[in-house]
């Protein structure tokens, strides 16, 4: 039993009263009708990405005003109607004004097109805590600022047209086409102006993909664990989700489904387990897309930070098919709050998306796309990498030698490149879910897989995903790191 | 019968050779089996918005290749296989590669998701005329270029942490705020940041409400002639779109079909034929959203542009019922290629609504909402929508005397408000689908309500709104005005 409720993390409505106002307007409106089953908990919390209790402390409430009701082994029920409509009943006649505002309102949320599946909103955390391991969080005090401010003010100098005026719905032409330079040298992707769409970061180039390629039931695969901005907006267009295991060689394509009409994976640095696909499982994800005549969207979300040794190149650089759809991000160099993204798509993908865009939202903004044109063109970009590399390779060795320290026989992943690491804790150690709030009341935001924006479909592997901790590095210098795992061991010492 | 396709303006491929291609595809991939009709030219020439000699073009080019045959009254339909797959599969065995590699294109073609209805991009046109009246076309020259490049400058002065992080799915909340208070001080709309949503302009608004409200099948109403960017994007989601016809008191209430769970209406300045709804029309469309259970979408493009006195309030000042959905947008009054555009949204709506931006794209970019913030609070919109409304209330009068000495007997429509005016042409004269291209040759760009991005669903209709020319007069001075109105009539003359 799926019904539609959306969360929202970031509002000032607690995850709680979200569910049970939800929950409470749908008995009200008569679309769980008395005798609908409720999802068991687990599922429903799974799906919201809450904690069960959440979910439990919603249906108790719900029991408790006579709504619904609970029989052992067998579930939450609706309750039979004369108790969810008796007070509101009791109080209104129906030609009372109110009440017709009422009916107009039940009429007027009932054209609401829920999704089948709920979702949670990703949001940033309202208050984050003074040391914040949140992953994919760059530093601000990182931002290449004065060159920033030089490009911003050469655009605005020239005159005003492009703010006036309609942009091409693909993308600034001379920002498409310092992509395709850049991504051919950094990336290995033989590309150009004509194959690249700018997008409103990688989010919206999944929204465009789900729309141009998933119908009702479509299956989709992806990573398991994998990152729920992916997930939710596939489940959002109807598509059967696929999971397949990920393991320290990434996504295993022997467990592909062949049905599938496409795969979402991040071959470079898996989020969020930080594995690197292997070669043989590159070869093999590539024949197993021309097998099942299916895309594979490649999600290159922090290629650009790597330390010890050149990266591997794209997997869209061994694609001799034209069916992986790569995306890229300077949510992740730069800043997320430029909301510029792109991808590099198959010839026969980029008609329909760009024609998808263009009913979208027409097309991005110019000033911050003009600006990150010229940056890229000039190098400052390749300047503004090295920097950024150099800074935040010492940020990670920091981060390694404290846990080592600090953690003795905790097992470290993913380190490799990105900007974040996986830390398998020792056995005795207490896991993430229990050192996670924890941490949090001692100033410390670390992550279990769940909580990292992580979508985890196989429950049977929640025990063992427990063991891990997620740390993002690069927005935290050594002072903080050291300040932060330190105090993460005391509280973590507390709870044993 | 529908086909799947799309046109694209801006394409450097010829809008023949667009729907060539694509039909062409359809029939080698077998997705258009023998025997299969298509559409009628004259409704497909509707859809896409071009003319019927283009389709009928590509149909005798398909003709030709032997694809497609034409059967007297009958139609055009697609001719048996052998004459489709004979040439390619003559080339290639089965085991060729390149033969597998096509085969594997074809499997990825098919798993586009097309929709059923065809459409049009909306782009700029890549040429513009030297004097173009383009409506909703905004003046270069009158940017507020300095009072920007100083706000921008400012904000880019403060730390990036707002640069580096994701922000508000609902937008900044001082953006908000500023448009809460300019919409109570200057529509009449009593509302608070809380039910302000931030858009990429009101193409993403349209498209976020298409998403939560229309699911295949549903009925939305739609003035007739409309905005195509709104009927596409409805239809896009799978909308009946119930067309509506407008006349000069606007959209007609009576008309509205009870069935329809949303209508979508220009009230203050109807695209594109400039009609005001009158004071009983208003109540009227009030009044069937509560008997229906329909939402209203009040698309206030052009409201900033009023001229010889103030403005009626907008429609959802008179909302006792929380039904009416209010879009607005920066892109008249600053410039398009600044993508800001908002909703004020029912109280129902603001968490769905929410949730859907967060998925699609996550938020907006940071820069230019911080810098319009402080524009709105500060007061410098408010002096420039002043200025504005001097200057185009002058290009107005201009435009109005060129056309009353050039075009005696021409009747003007649409002239008390907004950046275009519809001219009825006097009888003797040729019909805009005449004048369009001839203009066009003479360096002049006028529109008829088909080509000024106009839906028109009642072909009956065509030919009295063939006796309509629209004019975009805020982006021409005084003295481009005077000599595009004499170019115009004397290519006329030579017409006659």
């Amino acid at each position: 039993m799926q019904i539609p409720i959306l969360v929202d993390e970031a509002s000032a409505v607690g995850l709680q009263d979200q569910i049970f106002d939800q929950i409470h307007t749908l008995i009200l409106d008569g679309r769980l009708p008395a005798g609908s089953a409720l999802p068991a908990s687990r599922s429903l919390a799974r799906d919201l990405g809450v904690s069960r209790n959440t979910v439990l402390g919603a249906y108790q409430r719900l029991a408790e005003q006579g709504l619904v009701r609970t029989r052992e082994q067998a579930g939450t029920y609706v309750a039979p109607h004369q108790h969810a409509l008796g007070p509101r009943h009791a109080l209104h006649t129906p030609d009372d004004p109110q009440d017709a505002q009422d009916d107009l309102g039940a009429a007027l949320q009932r054209r609401l097109r829920f999704r089948s599946r709920p979702h949670r909103v990703l949001s940033p955390h309202p208050v984050p805590p003074h040391y914040d391991f949140w992953i994919g969080q760059v530093d601000p005090r990182l931002y290449p600022t004065r060159a920033w401010r030089t490009l911003i003010a050469r655009m605005l100098a020239a005159p005003a047209e492009p703010l006036c005026r309609y942009g091409d719905p693909q993308g600034l032409p001379q920002l498409r086409a310092a992509i395709a330079a850049y991504v051919g040298a950094a990336r290995g992707i033989a590309t150009d102006a004509s194959r690249v769409l700018i997008t409103n970061g990688i989010q919206e180039g999944l929204s465009l993909l789900a729309r141009l390629l998933v119908r009702p039931g479509v299956e989709v695969a992806l990573e398991d664990p994998c990152y729920r901005g992916a997930s939710s907006v596939f489940a959002d267009h109807g598509a059967r989700l696929c999971p397949v295991p990920v393991d320290g060689d990434g996504i295993d394509p022997a467990a592909l489904p062949p049905s599938a009409a496409l795969v979402y994976a991040t071959p470079s640095h898996q989020y969020p387990m930080g594995a690197t696909l292997s070669l043989a499982r590159r070869e093999a994800l590539l024949a197993w897309g021309r097998r099942a005549g299916a895309y594979i969207v490649e999600d290159d979300y922090d290629s650009d930070f790597y330390y010890d040794e050149a990266p591997l190149p794209a997997l869209r650089s061994d694609d001799r098919h034209d069916q992986v759809i790569y995306l890229g991000t300077f949510s992740k160099c730069l800043g997320a709050g430029l909301r510029l993204g792109y991808m590099i798509l198959p010839r026969r993908l980029v008609g329909p998306a760009r024609a998808a865009k263009a009913l979208l939202s027409n097309c991005q903004p110019w000033l911050d796309q003009a600006a990150l044109a010229a940056f890229v063109a000039e190098g400052d970009h390749a300047h503004h990498l090295r920097q950024l590399r150099r800074i935040c390779a010492a940020r990670r060795d920091h981060l390694r030698a404290a846990i080592a320290h600090q953690f003795p026989g905790a097992r470290v992943a993913g380190a490799h490149s990105g900007m974040h690491l996986a830390v398998h804790l020792p056995p005795l150690m207490p896991g993430a879910q229990q050192i996670e709030p924890a941490a949090r009341r001692a100033g410390v935001g670390v992550y279990g897989v769940e909580s990292a924006n992580a979508q985890l479909f196989d429950a049977r592997r929640s025990g063992a995903l427990d063991r891990f901790l997620l740390f993002g590095y690069a927005a935290l210098d050594e002072t903080a790191i050291s300040e932060a795992i330190l105090a993460l061991r005391r509280t973590i010492d507390t709870l044993r």
